[in-house]
């Protein structure tokens, strides 16, 4: 088979140098492009040490037409906002894209102004575009040719809601997730705020009221239960460089026991590769380091009718990367697993 | 004036070290006798080597009439279930005594088998035991010769709460009380899983249903609504030493601007010279580190009407033995900042 | 071609549960054993989390006999002292032994008692083992049934050293090696001293005069330079979980240029897959987080006359695990970098 | 007695605000006034969280004039280079000055061209600066009027070698110091290559030739051994936030054991408040964290015939603003202690 041609729009971010790092060890994929602004010119090996005799290509700027031209898919990992200046020239040159930002997560264009403070410039894009949480879309990710790659809170949220939502066992209002997420979450810039000393030994919560993914969450648990959910959700910051945690509060619309709630729990994902539904132990984020796994328990607080599911993700892995590689396989008919078929790093 | 003459039992564990280190640089006390069990015929500052020309005194095994004798005040820092037995003895030879553990905070006897599996060998002293937050029950500590230190999650889950519980404006369930915390908390012994290794780049939720401080925070929080309280509580262990947040969530009974919330905390707070309400700031713990403090704010969700409380402290400092501290201050006439009246280390 | 039928004893330690983590993925391995002493009776992926799915296997007790049988190559993962009391059964029933601890790195028996305290039980073996680093005895370990495995510091050391040890530019005395090392090398038993609480935001050293693998570093050196070589050798602990950096220092012997000395570097690794000489920058851990690779770099203090080498890997990659499965590579006639050919972890 | 009325130049650093931190405790001292350039208006405690309540005054531009007029003393925590135009100003208008910087620390002001890349404008005020390290100079800082406080590294550095470059038993060449720093070193600012993402997890050398520290290291070690001396010095970065471990390697003269080393160190340090000579235990960082106490010990390789030196710091105490305040004490009569005698937070 001829390998993929995968180009990276914004390389030198943490999300899409992740992107490359599993490029470069999946079996059926080529790098054709790899591009970055402020760090164009430099070799990609000299920003990510890592990726010394693997990825020593220059980074160049963005030429979307060029690129699209060249490639089979194409990668975009920039701030929020830039994607939707490209994917029409991308697309119009023949090649898939898988978007690692918002830019095409909202079917709704009138929620960008609201949660992201920018008009949508190809709203007419967002109609065919596919949220790309296989666990939710397999079908459609298959026949699409343009992904948005869910954010990193919602994947874990999402995987942590849908079984619940989806079995009517739980209230639609009063939701609360509570994240903890690693400091690579804030980017590769990182700057004020984000520098070892003031992070280290330090947890704080941050846009506590309107964090931006709570409208993709919404707008997914929207779907699955056919009805309009709002959720109570708060990002917090942990010292840390990897890893979300979830954890979900959601009450009980009617009695469920421990043991059903797993065996939910456990049919939703039995065909799903990257969940792993734990029976008897608890999540937590370092057994997904660097990996595609999610780790996901669920608990029941009969005094107080609470169903409390929990999730791990690695933020950059499941959260990011490694879920849009597992969407190209699913775009490119190959088998879900390639390229991401390896454990974690413990310790 | 004289001074006072304290005694530490179980000066080995954190908590009890921490206690120590407090009392060495308080101008009022001290230190009579240091005793710990494991350790014992060790000096205090072997294994606590910040303490060396401070406390290189030897710790001793526990003779409880002994220390009683001699000490103004006892702090007792055992695992809860220890300082039942030896309160007696040590009231008996008139020491005052502050208990680091639980065995004194719930009011009710039969709550110990339920919540800390053990039944309580002296309820009698239960009814005259005052629950040692300041905020709460100033008149009563100025007064008390038993004193119960809160546990370090109730501690900041109570003062994110108290204001708006009292308040009336916020619904009596459906609380939820997510909690992040250092390492520190496990104790020195750690062992198992709180190896660095184990640790370090993780994040996961512990004792997800029934941890023990739940029966304290609904102690506390029931007396001030008198009314029955439950909250869901979820303690998260989080790659640091010190520190723990609480983010509170709590469902609207009425309409609540922040405004209006945040004034009702600094108006709650206006006389407690360690709680500091934040008006333009998310608290974060590294500002308590190695304080007494504890910083608060409160945010209003409007769209699920919901209010958010979070506060940080430090574990030790007002979660275990700034507080112990404090209390000691207040039982003892001194002014309630006596010797805690520094910043926290940042960065 | 038939896979390789591969057994681990000891695999609940770090090195062993490392060594299978990198055999999951090896395109030409079959786990068959995987034993345990203290654990045994648990699932592998019970211990480390980052395994579920992929080696739930139960561990058992060891039967060198039955495992020598079944297996073409047995990694051996004990504390050092173990493995010379196994690998005669072992080597008899027909499997290949590749030891990750200290029993088969010196060549004179007489040192066991000096440095590791303990008299050789096998000493007749010593003359055949093979120490395991490609870039010294790649010939000899092609051709070997009994490899020893170098030590973590000593890998670094060595790699940092040779190029001018062999060149006779340094003097052969008054060379220090200064080392800064994770905590996982410490083992997953950890305890006393290796809590989280103890080791975060703390560094000290350690066995400061007459750590055990200052011995195979002098072993070594002294092969390469024909001369006795005597080291002094410090070993510090960091808060970090992977990782050495060791810090060279070598008196010049003669003038050497930087330029000379990386040319020296390049031309000694030049056909050496794992080992990246870095022109332009200075090695640090994290770019070889996870992977093989050891990162070095080489610089000359004119004003001293010091040549400064410094060297990075992941203590349980390219010191331990990672090294242990290049090893089976040669010694099975595979390609060196077959399953180990992958970028490490960045950020 | 009159408080010391104090101000700070440049208080939104790390030393600044360490120097700021402590002074609110000081007994004896009243702050007059903050200045922060980049930072000016805001308020003190808006950046350092930890000091709300403490100093929410707001940081000024430096006017040097009216704050030589107004204080008592001045510290000057700018980078290096700045001081030098501010310094004749303060000291003028009566402001003892106490420089942070490198600014007075060499007494060759053609040293700065070669270590500092700049030329000194304010020459006529080396002869009279005295080198603040109270164990080489109590005298003479008892008397002056500019102190310039030593830099973090060479603190640590000078305190472990002057007992054995006094003592005559160590040779004058081929002495290493390898340290490791925390990040805080490195500043506020951090930026580029200080994200925490970067840092954790990680361990590098930087200015692996030529770190500037070197010469005030010399300089000082000269002036103890009367004979020019020249080190090799290399600082590497760990992932914690405070702390220098310095480990010193000097080849011995003559013959020394390790009890007359260690006494050598007793002795020389018998009336120094601030440090601590350990006997049968090795300095750690965190013993020493927020305290202005240094650790020490020395070791002697008797194979190698070595004396290996260890010394641990908080950078930001003892390296800077403890020391800072010490001399302080000094310079006004005051006990050398007044201040600073507590105990470091541990764990």
């Amino acid at each position: 088979m001829q390998k993929i041609r995968a180009s990276v729009i914004g390389a030198s971010g943490y999300g899409g140098a992740e992107t490359v790092r599993l490029l470069t060890t999946h079996p059926q994929v080529e790098i054709v492009h790899i591009t970055a602004e402020t760090q164009q010119g430099q070799a990609m090996s000299h920003l990510y040490p890592n990726l010394r005799h693997f990825v020593d290509q220059i980074m160049v700027v963005v030429d979307a037409a060029r690129i699209g031209q060249g490639s089979d898919v194409t990668f975009v990992s920039l701030p929020s906002g830039q994607a939707m200046h490209m994917v029409p020239a991308l697309l119009e040159q023949g090649s898939k894209v898988i978007d690692l930002a918002a830019d095409f997560r909202l079917r709704d264009p009138s929620l960008y102004p609201i949660w992201y403070k920018f008009s949508h410039t190809a709203p007419a894009y967002l109609a065919e575009a596919v949220y790309g949480l296989p666990e939710l879309h397999r079908q459609a990710i298959l026949k699409t040719r343009l992904l948005a790659n869910p954010g990193c809170y919602p994947v874990a949220a999402l995987l942590a809601l849908i079984p619940l939502m989806r079995s009517g066992k739980i209230q639609t209002s009063g939701i609360v997730i509570d994240a903890k997420s690693g400091i690579s979450g804030a980017g590769r810039g990182g700057g004020g705020g984000f520098g070892f000393s003031e992070v280290n030994e330090n947890v704080r919560a941050y846009s506590v009221v309107g964090h931006n993914h709570t409208a993709e969450i919404e707008q997914e648990l929207t779907r699955v239960a056919s009805t309009p959910i709002q959720v109570i959700f708060t990002p917090h910051l942990i010292p840390m460089t990897r890893g979300i945690l979830a954890t979900v509060y959601a009450p009980l619309a009617e009695e469920l026991s421990e043991e059903d709630a797993l065996t939910l729990y456990c049919e939703t994902y039995s065909d799903a590769p990257f969940v792993r539904v734990l029976r008897n132990a608890l999540p937590e984020t370092k057994a997904t380091l660097g990996s595609n796994y999610c780790d996901i328990t669920v608990k029941i607080n009969v005094r107080t009718r609470t169903a409390i599911a929990i999730a791990a993700i690695d933020n950059l892995g499941r959260g990011a990367a490694g879920q849009a590689i597992q969407n190209m396989n699913l775009m490119f008919g190959l088998p879900e697993t390639t390229g991401l078929y390896f454990p974690g790093l413990f310790p």
